[in-house]
């Protein structure tokens, strides 16, 4: 199963593509998307859109998994980055991919082990966990966690489901 | 020049086009477009894009008009509409049409001639300024009234500029 994760941001949306088999994971691609703050709104989300479709075509995962965003004190901050995680999400669900939403503390657990690891922390456990994988931004670190964060529950849920039907 | 004008809910997004001839408005086509709260939630944004992608493709509208959404005191809301609202001004960037933003009190001023008149005011307002429209619902009304706006605000602009050229 390949993966994309995203995590949203209308001047930064992190990527990772990862691939899991069994048990073992391993990373395909990864970066991020930036849009120039001096064009108009629409402009940049015209830009996100296109970069995020493109690297669909290209990356082909099966399924998407997105931060769930960090609900900001500052109403006009939430609503600017509600627009780009509007425009995030739509990109793999035109595509016709699944698309799974986790909560930061959820990503984190699945990845660190605790729901309040710090920054650097997702970053080392990333690289551990992807050998190749050298996420230079914590955007893109994140991107690949939450990416790590959907195969765990994909496989827990897939235990459950063959416990299930013994 | 044929302007549409949005006005973006995760739920419900009115639309409506106009053409501006010299002065003289007509309402082309109007409506609103629903999305289902009971599907996840990326569906419902790929639902709003291919109607939009499609209602776009079918009136060709040469500019757009959107709303600029109330910032509402409730973060969760805040983050809905603004997903749902990215998803409505990437529409027309994508088809490479200019879009425009307006504050809700700059759309009533424009259509009513004050910046708190109530929405039954905007919506009559809209019939006695458009012949032939009957919006039943607010948004549609609303997605109207921003496209008015929009027109005065280009004949504005376009007066100035001959005015400067004289």
């Amino acid at each position: 199963m390949r993966v994309i994760g995203l995590d949203p941001g209308l001047g930064t949306t992190g990527w990772g593509v990862i691939e899991a088999e069994a048990s073992r994971l391993s990373h395909v691609a990864s970066g991020f998307v930036e849009t120039d703050a001096a064009r108009p709104l629409a402009e940049r989300l015209a830009v996100l859109h296109r970069a995020l479709a493109g690297l669909i075509a290209q990356w082909r995962p099966d399924e998407a998994a997105v931060e769930e965003t960090f609900v900001n004190r500052n109403p006009l901050s939430t609503l600017k980055l509600g627009q780009a995680r509007g425009v995030v999400l739509l990109a793999p669900a035109l595509a016709g991919i699944p698309v799974a939403e986790y909560q930061p503390t959820e990503v984190k657990r699945a990845v660190v082990g605790q729901g309040h690891a710090a920054k650097a922390q997702v970053q080392a456990m990333v690289r551990m966990l992807l050998p190749g994988a050298a996420p230079e931004r914590a955007d893109t670190a994140d991107a690949l966690a939450v990416a790590i964060c959907h195969v765990h529950h994909r496989a827990t849920a897939d235990r459950l489901a063959m416990a299930g039907a013994r």
